[in-house]
C-alpha cells in the first residue's frame, strides 16, 4: 500500500531530518488521494517503518509532524488515525426561490437528449440516479422467480388484473406499518414502478392546465410526466434539509389555484432533504382543509443514512388526501418494474385508469418480490445498502470538496444516493455537461430539475455505484472543466 | 364410447328393425351432444356391431338410415362420416349502423363493473376474450425465464430503457416479415401489453376532445382509453366480414375532422372480421393521402384459422402514418404484458410517452420472450393454438345454432378467438348478462362495444377455453334465460 522509500535512503541515511518529511509527505498524499480515509488508522509506527525500511525513530517524527499540523490523530492504546474532520466540508446550497406563479414546463426535450446521451456504457456514471444493480440480491431474486414460476406456472402467465398480486400487497401493507402507514392490501393497487402510479394519480385527480405544485427543485421525471400530460406547474421554495417551505406553499395555496401537490418529503431528489414528522403532519392538515390531493413519492423513503426509516405524509392521512406511490426500483430491482399506489379516497378512478393504461402489472416480478419482502432478507438487504449508499455520499461530498472550484456549496443529504451541488454562479452547468461528456462523464445538469430550466449553476451528482479510480478521476477532470470555465470567464489562458 | 346396447337386445331379439332404430338413434344423440363432430369418422360397422352387440345387419341397417337423412355420409373405401352441414348455421349480422357523427365515449363504469364481476373464480367464463394459460406452453416459458436469469442476473434486473430490450426487437423485426413488413428492431419500441402502446400512439397524435374513428363495434378497452384521454370517437360501420367500410370512412372523413383512426384489421374484437389486403392498401392510402395516422392493433394477426397469416395495414405504409400495435397476451402470456409498437413517424414522440409513462417494460420477461421466440418453438405452438381456437369457435357456433332462440345471428370469424351473436331484437343482452352471472356464467354483452351502449340485443363469446361440459351447459342455460326473456317480452309465462 505505501511505496517502499529505501531507495532514497542509501543516499539520504546520513540526513534523518529529510527522510521524516518525505515520509510524512507520503501519508499526506495517501490521504489526500483518498488511500487512507477519515477515521481510517493509520499503518502502525513498526509496520511503517518495516514497509518504509527506516528507522522507528524516523516514523515516529514523521507522525509527529503530521499530528501537529492536524492531519492524524494519537488515540491511547490503539494508535495514529486520519482525522475525521481534515477536510472543511463546503457549505450547503440556500432556501430555493423559484418564481411565485403558475408556469407551462419544458424540459422534456433537454431531458431525452441527456437521458439517451447517459446510455453509452463507456461512461463514468455520475447522472443517472440508478443504484449499482450489483449491491442487489440479483441471484437470490433470480433464484426466487424460478422457483415461483415452477410451483405456479399458470398463474405466473395469466392476468393480475387491477389491485394486483395479493401477496405483493400484503407485505406491502405489512412494511407500509414501518413509515407509520396502517394500510389494507386492498388500499394498495400495484403497478410499473412508481412513474405509472404518479401518472395514474395525477390523471385521476388533475386535468391538462390544471396547475400542480412541486418542489424547486423536483425531479426532472416529475416534470415531465406533468408536461407530458399538458398540466402547469407551481414550484415552491425548499430548504436544503427539511424540503419545501411551508409558510410560501400557505401563499400560492391562495393565489394559484393549485389543484394538486407532487412531493418527495422523504430524501428529495435532487436535495436529499427530509422533512420533520411535524412538518409532514402540518402538510397533510393544510392540504386536507383545502381538500387538495398530495401525491407522495416516497421511492427514496426506505434509505436514511441513520438507523429510523422516516415516516411517509400518508402516515399523517386522516381523510384519504395523501396517494402514496412507492416501488423496488432503488431498493431491489430497477428491472422488475414492480410499483404500487395507495391512493387513499381515489383508489376507484385509479384502478380503472391503471386498467386501462396497461390492464395489469406483469405477473411473475411481483410474484417473486412479494416472496422476497416476505422470506429474502429484505431488512438485512436494506441495512447493507443503506451503510453502502452513506459511505458513497460522504465520500462523494470529499471529492466534490477537494475537486470542484472554490465557492461550491453541496448539500447534506440524510439518505438517497444522490448530492446537489451548487457551483460559482458565473459556471454554467449546460456546458460543463458538454465537456464532461466529451470526456465520456455524465453528470445531470440543473437546468433539468425545474420546469424553466433554471438552476443552470447546479450539478446532481449519483452516488450510487461503488467508489473507484475511474469515479476519483472523473471528479477531478469535473472540478478541471469548471476551473477551464470559471478562467475563460475571467479572460484566463484555458 | 358408445353405450352397450345388449341389455336391450334379449327382449328385443325378435324385432331387428326396432333394434336397428335404436342403433340408429343413439348415434345420432352422439352426434347432437358433439362426441362425434361434423366430419369425424364415425366407428366402423364391425365395430360398432362389436360395441353395441348387435349383428352387422343391424347395424348396416342403421347407418343407411343415417345417411338417408343426412346425417352421416358414406366414403368409398373410407367408411361413414358425420355430414359437415349436419345443423344449419344461423345466418350473419348485418353491417352496423352507428350514427354518423362524433360522440364523447360512455361506456367505461359499466365495463368496469362487468370486468370486476368477471373475476369470481366460479364462473363458466364466457366473456373476457382470455386465452386459456394451459393452452401456452409456460412451463417452457418459465424454464428460459429461469435459464436468462441466470445467464445475465444483473441485465435482468437493469433497465431496459426506451426503444426496449434489442434481443426482442429484433425478433419482433423478424416475425413481422409475415405480415409483410418490413421493419428494422430500430422502428420498434417495446412496451407493457399492446394497451401501453395504444395509449401511447394516441396521446402522440391526438389531445382531448379529438375524434378517434373506431371500428363499430369495437373492443371494449380501446373505447376505455378513448374515454380516459377525454377523447371523442366516431364509430364507422363495418361488415361482419371485411372489416369497416371504405366509402363511409370517406364519407366521415369529410364530416368529422377526423384525428387519427384505430382500427383492427385483422381478426377485430369482437367480429373476427379480415380486411382483404386490398382493402388494406386503400384504407392506409386514403388515411396517409391526408395524413391521419392509423393505430392498428393487431394483437389477433397470428391467430388465423387457416394457414396462411394476413398481412398487417403496416405492410402497405409507405410514408410512416402506420402505428403498428402488438403482444405476446393473445398468443403466448398474458401476464408477462410484453408489447411493442412500431409507430412509423411518430417513433421519437411515442419513445418520450413510453419513458414518462412507466420508464421502461420489465427486463426479465422481455429477455424470456425474445429468446422463446428465437428457440422455443413459436411457429410450431401457434400452429398449435389456431387449429385449437378453430375448433372452438366451431364448436361455439354450434351451440349457438343448438341453444340460442330462433333469430340469432352470428359471425364467421376467420381468426380470433371470439363470436359476435345478435339476438333477435326484443332481447336484452345486459338483462341476459344479469340472469347469466346469478347462474354462474359470464358473457360479455353487446352495449361494452360502442361509444354510447348501443349493440343491446348482441353477445360476444369467448372461445378461448377448452371445451368441456361446463361449457355445454352454460350455453344450454345461456339459451334457456333468453328464450324466458322473449318468451316474458310475448307475455308467456316465464
Amino acid at each position: 500500500m505505501i511505496q517502499d522509500l529505501s531507495s532514497h535512503t542509501a543516499a539520504q541515511l546520513e540526513c534523518e531530518e529529510s527522510l521524516y518529511k518525505r515520509v510524512a509527505l507520503r501519508i499526506s498524499e495517501l490521504i489526500e488521494h483518498g488511500t487512507l480515509r477519515p477515521g481510517e488508522r493509520v499503518p502502525s509506527v513498526r509496520r511503517c517503518s518495516e514497509q518504509q525500511n527506516v528507522s522507528i525513530t524516523t516514523v515516529t517524527q514523521a507522525y509527529r509532524l503530521l499530528e501537529n499540523r492536524g492531519i492524524i490523530e494519537a488515540r491511547p492504546q490503539s494508535g495514529y488515525y486520519v482525522r475525521a474532520q481534515r477536510w472543511s466540508p463546503p457549505p450547503e446550497p440556500e432556501k430555493s426561490t423559484p418564481a411565485p406563479r403558475a408556469v407551462r414546463v419544458k424540459v422534456s426535450d433537454l431531458v431525452m437528449q441527456v437521458v439517451k446521451a447517459g446510455r453509452d456504457p463507456s461512461l463514468v456514471k455520475l447522472g443517472a440516479t440508478l443504484p449499482s444493480p450489483e449491491l442487489f440480491p440479483v441471484r437470490e431474486l433470480n433464484r426466487i422467480m424460478a422457483a415461483v414460476g415452477r410451483r405456479a406456472p399458470v398463474a405466473a402467465h395469466s392476468y393480475e388484473l387491477p389491485p394486483g398480486n395479493r401477496a405483493l400487497r400484503v407485505q406491502v401493507a405489512r412494511r407500509a406499518m414501518e413509515a407509520g402507514c396502517t394500510l389494507s392490501p386492498d388500499d394498495i393497487i400495484t403497478t410499473v414502478g412508481a412513474s405509472e402510479a404518479i401518472n395514474l394519480c395525477l390523471r385521476a385527480v388533475a386535468k391538462p392546465g390544471d396547475v400542480i405544485a412541486i418542489e424547486s427543485p423536483t425531479f426532472f421525471g416529475i416534470l415531465q410526466i406533468i408536461e407530458s400530460l399538458g398540466m402547469r406547474v407551481c414550484e415552491i421554495p425548499t430548504y436544503p434539509r427539511e424540503g419545501i417551505c411551508l409558510d410560501e406553499l400557505q401563499a400560492r395555496l391562495r393565489c394559484c389555484r393549485i389543484k394538486a401537490c407532487v412531493f418527495m418529503p422523504n430524501f428529495s431528489n435532487p436535495l436529499g432533504s427530509c422533512m420533520p414528522d411535524e412538518k409532514k403532519r402540518q402538510l397533510v392538515k393544510m392540504l386536507a382543509k383545502r381538500e387538495i390531493p398530495l401525491i407522495e413519492d416516497d421511492i427514496y423513503g426506505d434509505l436514511p443514512f441513520s438507523a429510523a426509516r422516516p415516516k411517509a405524509a400518508k402516515a399523517f392521512d386522516e381523510d384519504g388526501w395523501v396517494m402514496l406511490c412507492d416501488s423496488v426500483t432503488k431498493t431491489l430491482s430497477p428491472g422488475s418494474r414492480v410499483g404500487w399506489v395507495a391512493p387513499g379516497r381515489f383508489k376507484a378512478r385509479v384502478e380503472f385508469l391503471k386498467f386501462v393504461n396497461t390492464i395489469a402489472t406483469p405477473s411473475l416480478p411481483q410474484m417473486a418480490v412479494a416472496e422476497f419482502l416476505q422470506n429474502g432478507g429484505y431488512d438485512h438487504h436494506l441495512r447493507r445498502i443503506r451503510r453502502f449508499y452513506a459511505a458513497q455520499v460522504q465520500r462523494m461530498t470529499e471529492a466534490v470538496a477537494r475537486y470542484f472550484p472554490q465557492g461550491t456549496k453541496v448539500t447534506r443529504p440524510a439518505g438517497g444516493m444522490c448530492l446537489w451541488t451548487e457551483l460559482p454562479p458565473h459556471i454554467n452547468a449546460l456546458a460543463v455537461y458538454e465537456q464532461a461528456m466529451a470526456a465520456k462523464i455524465s453528470i445531470a445538469p440543473g437546468p433539468l430539475f425545474s420546469a424553466k430550466q433554471k438552476f443552470q449553476n447546479f450539478v446532481r451528482l449519483n452516488c450510487g455505484n461503488p467508489w473507484s479510480d475511474a469515479i476519483e478521476n472523473a471528479m477531478r477532470k469535473l472540478g478541471e472543466i469548471m476551473r477551464a470555465q470559471a478562467d475563460g470567464r475571467n479572460g484566463r489562458p484555458q
